[in-house]
């Protein structure tokens, strides 16, 4: 018997979009007021979903408080009160990192934790940026 | 690398459900309050549900600005602060519209987005026409 | 010691705001969408709060069992699934009515209530037209 | 043309996570403070989902109405308000039910209510212990 | 110049309201469904309401850091996953504690914090037992 | 007769709190992880409050649609997508302006709206910094 499990974390943080490559016109015609240079910020809500099986001894697919500790020390402790570009190496674009739109923070969560999980569980992600644009990651 | 960005959006409207080929005793039957030849009302939200590829320049699956645009254009400036069976066509039983139920507004919603959006984009949406009652749609 | 308690519920329901001795285009002016001949709706949400003294025999300001019922009674059976200009008297204008806007449904909604509650309990309520406007009155 | 509809519905009950075939200190280790020999509780939310054909003549799936008053009677009239270790035989481990975690309540509300949907009918259910904690079961 | 901060914290709970000064019939009259013997439970939600002057220094009336430190051992850590009628002293009615109605949960964590607040500070509680239930509590 | 009128809007802004009076070490002791120097960022919700008589023609306090324009011009079109710090000058510490914590953002909005609303009514406002964090401001 599968079932999913969900554990909702949250975390505050500054970024701005914008690609490197591009002059500032382009900048601002693809990405708007979210090309501010100095930065704009948001109330992420990060759904870390987790499937397996319900383990017969503990009706348990995984404890949710070790799936909370897990996301607090991989992601939470490391993006809240962050700014993403500036102290995340991995949106730092000087450096190879991703420009942090929701799409791109919603990967770099999922690929944060994927190693972290036994390989018999699916993990997807759901990264709410407002309440009302969200995005989900599953890996494929 | 593919994700689902989703974009919420809001209209407020009239909608009487009934089916003009039964009487009225049938249609009190089956639909109830809802039935009321005066009409009654909700705040719909919909939920706008697109799968696709990150694109490597932007970062981004579809721009939700634009999806947000779109939305507003085709669903909302016609749906919002409107009577479904009377206002909206696609609602209209008279001339060959669809019964207002959640199931059938939001295939209506589906079915008008779908032509603008890029062919290898999925779609579906969602709608909640309570907090408490709520329909997914995705074309199939 | 004294408390505030409060219950919530909802109710869905049409209506449309004009005033009956306004030409259409000063109601039109004045307001906009709302005034749409055919109706729109709402999902409405009320907080129907009471200040009291805690009972030392129950712990209760009121039983908010008893506060709910009566609330669905004199409110919610007549008000839910309804067009609120037609089919509840208190907003016809036709016969002396108020103009259904959320501070007239408010104020309503109070007076209604006010008679069937302890003359020793305060009483106001807010009224949530969306989630984005509401409205609340105390008889003042 | 298919679509899912969902409702939700609520109930508040006591609970308690334990296995009884451990001793003290090992079910103190795997459930923390959920092991509280006096119990704890939750409101719990239920989001039951139905997948099924748009019904030509109603524009229905399936009555939300009739799903919530078949959900209330099997689920919500005897959970609500209820121990479910003492007062839910499907959870008293003394006689063979199971430990009473999100994902077997989620289980147990699965199988309590698939015999009584069609068999055309998909149904999955979507468990909120907390706002911050849900889990998802669909019967595989 | 004078702000109100608000700080909103949670613990899950077990409760059942009863008077031991009645018999059954009258408890079960009176109480209905919370006078089950063998407890139910709710998420409660607690916001802590702090108003005064705004700090010229720190722009704080309070730092909401420090209430919730304070809210969290004075209040969470022991009401949290805990029975309130066996655990805590306060709504055991054996030993003069009060029934654990939402009135009374609300005036004993005001009672609580109130001593280690700053006398120049007022202080209020709003205690939501369910998302449709709740009280407010200012020690007058 | 008097009611109070309330519209919710949003803005999603970065900030960094610190005084510049202060030396590194106070600014981190006091202000913590709210004094990243690289800023971090939050979806602020903003609820503007006006009470005031409902006029007897319209049955309006205050058309929400203007409050909810004035709110936009004045506010949101500034404030969101912004840095505070430095963006906007009513919080740039260096030519004199306020500390952003969620009080003093919440005044600058109440000092901002105040002149452009009749006298005759009142006005509070309500910022949430986050869902759990949120601050009343009246003017007083």
């Amino acid at each position: 018997m599968k079932a999913t499990v969900t554990r909702k974390v949250s975390f505050n943080s500054a970024h701005r979009l914008y690609n490197p490559k591009w002059d500032i016109e382009t900048n601002d015609r693809i990405f708007g007021l979210c090309n501010n240079p100095n930065y704009h910020g948001h109330n992420y809500d990060l759904f870390v979903k987790v499937r397996g099986e319900i383990d017969n001894d503990t009706g348990y697919v995984m404890d949710l408080k070790v799936l909370k500790d897990l996301t607090d020390e991989i992601i939470c402790s490391r993006f809240d009160h962050a700014n993403l570009n500036l102290d995340i190496p991995e949106f730092n674009q000087e450096i190879g990192g991703l420009n942090p739109t929701a799409e791109n923070v919603a990967k770099v969560c999922w690929d944060l934790l994927r190693p972290h999980l036994d390989s018999k569980l699916q993990l997807w992600v759901v990264l709410y940026e407002t309440p009302r644009n969200f995005v989900e990651y599953d890996g494929q």
